[in-house]
């Protein structure tokens, strides 16, 4: 794997959540471990257990638990990823074809559900009831977040704010919780645990935001997926969402119409670039993304000094800088 | 809801349990209110549940915690339902369309992950921790029993160990633990938990056979669902397994070749289940269902004398003589 440099601090920790992770997707069944091979040759970044790690050892938590709580966190967001590429009949990720791609829907529903089911059965085994309660929580939050998603598909009205209670949802819940569970494992001071949680949730949003902003501007061969996919599929994210409201009435109108129309042939995807650059849709979700980030690392200040304080900042930064 | 005999001794019980259900799927999201009111509309037997009560009756146990152990059990089993309907693409449960039908594969998906979180978050929220040791393990075993089912999906050479243990882990695991579970929340003499896992496994088979006899010799109207799609989609059950072992090689060509040929036209149904009967394929899962009853009666008897015993039993009769 390759590591960025504020995983360093945490690398002998993630080479063990490397092998748990692993480990858990061992089955003697020949079609779990076709997948199994496949999602472990896809792997992604492991940012959501680099944030279970730092925060633990900022909060001086014992290693084991949070390289077990790490793996399980990894586990479930595996299972969100394959059930999600499903729903949004994505292809490509992660410069590979989707498990719905390579397989299809119906090992997608059933792989995902043995990830999901395989990390309670960790935690239930290593105790970890603590941790059960906060991702017990966290997965129902995300599952009601993917169904307001579904909900809000094709609403070219919908609003910042209904934006932000689906992607507080749906993703910010899951890297929130991370933060959080690594403050709990930890022999933290009183309020640590809710201030990582907050620090999550922020992180998060930003997290979304700039994934979001990759849809428009990102390039395909760095992303590992293709572009324009959300508004292909009726999902309008907030770029669309800050130049429809910046929009004189004319222009908004004929926005509306290419979003409705679907799939953006002759030229429409262009026009609409061109509309969003012109209301600064792009220009307002970065800033937006800054901001969350800037709250994060803010929520961090009382660390300040600590070399794992540095990583964590570094984590903050990379997450609105990255360019996949 | 129509109350079978059986459920009489537990009818408070079972109120409460619904009053639990229904309290589980409110949301302020109007596509989960919406499925959620269908799902209630087109509510099952809550044989599960009767299951957990019994058990824990028979075991003295406390009713509050098995009221609240039971209408989890239905949660998962309910996520199981949609999951397994979006996967089998079927179109008719209980009489009414599908989730998956009535909306989509999509809201399927998230509804189900909904269910399955919910039922773990309120499993948490009621620190029942003994039952999510046990539930945890059998929602995993449900998954890979679901992909084991993928896996031999086409398969016209499956064998009957297969065809037990895919049976097994998908349907007779859920059963088997409700059983477990409600010996478990009583005060239990040694080795009852494992007993009545066993007596649930057993238990399971024979539900399932039954279920796969239906799809052959079923009738519509009454099972409230189509017959046929097993064979159509390639899911080859007991009933076939064993025609397939008692035909003669000519015979057996021919059926493997039916088989093969997907979904059934042009008299190849009526030819299928003419040398099923021939070769017995009903008659002996049948008989299989009996056995398979007859022992998880057996393991019942040292509670024989009890008016919960009396209930369990007809129970387990009622699991082989029903007609949907």
């Amino acid at each position: 794997m390759e590591l960025k440099e504020f995983q360093y601090p945490i690398r002998k920790e993630l080479g063990d959540v490397e092998e748990r992770f692993r480990d858990a997707l061992v089955s003697r069944l020949p079609l779990i471990k076709s997948v199994a091979s496949h999602i472990l040759a896809t792997r992604g970044k492991r940012y959501r257990p680099t944030l279970v790690l730092l925060s633990a050892r900022l909060n001086d938590g014992p290693t084991d638990r949070a390289v077990c709580a790490a793996t399980v966190v990894e586990l479930i967001h595996t299972a969100t990823l394959i059930h999600d590429d499903s729903i949004d009949k994505s292809e490509l990720r992660r410069g590979c074809p989707t498990v719905n791609c390579k397989w299809d829907d119906d090992v997608s529903i059933a792989m995902g559900d043995v990830l999901y089911s395989k990390a309670f059965y960790i935690l239930v085994k290593n105790q970890l009831y603590d941790v059960m309660d906060v991702l017990a929580e966290t997965t129902h939050r995300m599952s009601v977040g993917e169904m307001l998603e579904l909900e809000k598909r094709n609403d070219v009205e919908i609003s910042e704010e209904d934006y932000l209670t689906m992607i507080g949802e749906k993703t910010a819940s899951l890297i929130s919780a991370s933060c959080e569970i690594g403050a709990m494992l930890g022999e933290s001071q009183d309020g640590m645990r809710a201030r990582f949680s907050k620090c999550g949730h922020a992180l998060g949003l930003a997290f979304q935001i700039t994934d979001d902003v990759f849809d428009f501007v990102g390039r395909e061969h760095v992303l590992g997926k293709n572009i324009g996919t959300d508004v292909g599929s009726g999902k309008f994210t907030l770029p669309v969402i800050a130049a429809l409201r910046n929009a004189g009435s004319t222009d908004r109108s004929r926005m509306m119409d290419i979003l409705r129309s679907g799939p953006l042939m002759d030229g429409k995807w262009d026009e609409l670039l061109a509309l969003m650059k012109e209301y600064e849709g792009i220009e307002y979700s970065k800033r937006r993304a800054l901001a969350y980030a800037a709250e994060a690392k803010e929520l961090l200040d009382p660390f300040a000094g600590s070399p794992y304080h540095l990583s964590l900042c570094s984590l903050v930064d990379y997450t609105v800088e990255r360019k996949k």
